[in-house]
């Protein structure tokens, strides 16, 4: 039985969110995860990263990971035995995560990715390098294929930074005040308000005055129509999808 | 007067693409940008990269550089006297380079902006932290904002990597073979075909005869297909807007 001053009981406890990242670099890990918020998350226990040595799972005395890709054309592509093995490896520390492939072919990363990515137990993330890799291995492993944006990296490893970073900030207990979740840019299907602070006046440009009014309720008006504004001028796509408020 | 061995001449030659990022967190870089492609175009100067150190512009004794937002609210956001003299200070060592704002609420980071980019002289990358940076020193400083995705971040430094990494692969002599970004992802506004290596049977999974014919016409038409494929059933949104053929 709860002793009173334990009312209301504390939530129960959470296993940290298990980051596994599969890589011919792991020596990149964490790197700029170690930083801020991210990083002291992981100082507290709040998450955990490993990563997977692709090359451990080599063929042959060179560990050869990629081979020339079937049919001709320039580059290199990761061999689905080996990637088969570092993924089957990689679940078994980390069996109840999804498994991911970083790729510009995937589904587009959005917030609501990341907040769903947050709420389970954490994810396994397979960077890629050269040309890509073999077909065969995201099929037989079911591979989820998420995309960070319409361009080209050299490899996975920092979109699988970008991937990590997006959920660790949403974890409970990695930043203080829920309600600086709320107002940011995607929550509400909208882009984020002007943000302003001192100085009061700066090269001859103010502050809006009604921000300066503590009028809170004309304030929030005024940054519900400013998101808005910039929504649907910037992105008429996101302004397009945007949940409406129902009546 | 060239001499005759000396024609065709060589290119004239090319002042090192030059990146400054603007940050609190100097220690992250170059982080995962000393690895691989990128890596070894660094040291092999075909590119720089130099951090200005945002916090040596703070106020005071304490070197502030953030303040409580104008209006209220949760966080901090980054002061506009300070971020512009540091971005003052990194323009007067990078007078050429465009300057960019790394925020969720910019114009989306494609592949063609990437390519605008690396054809540039450099680019000067300001990576906020908190809340966001005051809206004067946007509008003052004339910042291009740019966006790496849909979701939010703790912060722009991995944004400015991603930037970094995108724009370098395309320098000239980073990537050998030219052919290797002619066919990838959104260069022809398309997503880039399945690829395929050895071994040729695994778990009972082969790779497609075409693939193993020879038939080198056969096989580029089979992968233009599978490219239009994918694109379609995945980004309906690619598709739409794909470069049409002539005529």
């Amino acid at each position: 039985m709860p002793a009173p001053d334990q009312f209301p009981a504390p939530p129960p406890a959470r296993a940290p969110w298990r980051a596994t990242v599969l890589t011919l670099f792991p020596e990149l890990f964490p790197g700029p995860l170690s930083a801020s918020l991210a990083g002291d998350a992981l100082r507290a226990g709040l998450w955990s990263l490993e990563t997977v040595f692709i090359r451990d799972f080599g063929i042959g005395r060179h560990r050869t990971v990629d081979d020339t890709p079937a049919g001709g054309g320039a580059g290199m592509v990761m061999r689905p035995d080996v990637l088969g093995a570092a993924i089957d490896a990689a679940r078994a520390g980390n069996p109840e995560a999804p498994a991911i492939y970083l790729s510009p072919r995937g589904e587009p990363l959005t917030q609501a990715t990341a907040r769903t990515l947050a709420d389970g137990p954490g994810v396994l993330l397979l960077a890629g390098r050269f040309e890509g890799i073999d077909q065969r291995v995201i099929e037989a492993r079911g591979l989820r294929e998420i995309s960070i944006g319409d361009y080209v990296l050299a490899g996975g490893e920092v979109a699988a930074m970008v991937v990590i970073e997006a959920v660790v900030r949403l974890l409970p207990g990695v930043i203080g005040q829920i309600a600086s979740l709320d107002e940011e840019s995607f929550e509400d299907g909208l882009l984020e308000y002007p943000q302003y602070t001192r100085p009061r006046e700066w090269e001859g440009r103010t502050i809006p005055e009604i921000l300066l009014s503590g009028d809170h309720a004309r304030i929030a008006a005024w940054r519900r129509a400013e998101s808005e504004r910039i929504t649907r001028e910037r992105r008429p796509d996101i302004w397009a999808r945007r949940p409406k408020k129902p009546g």
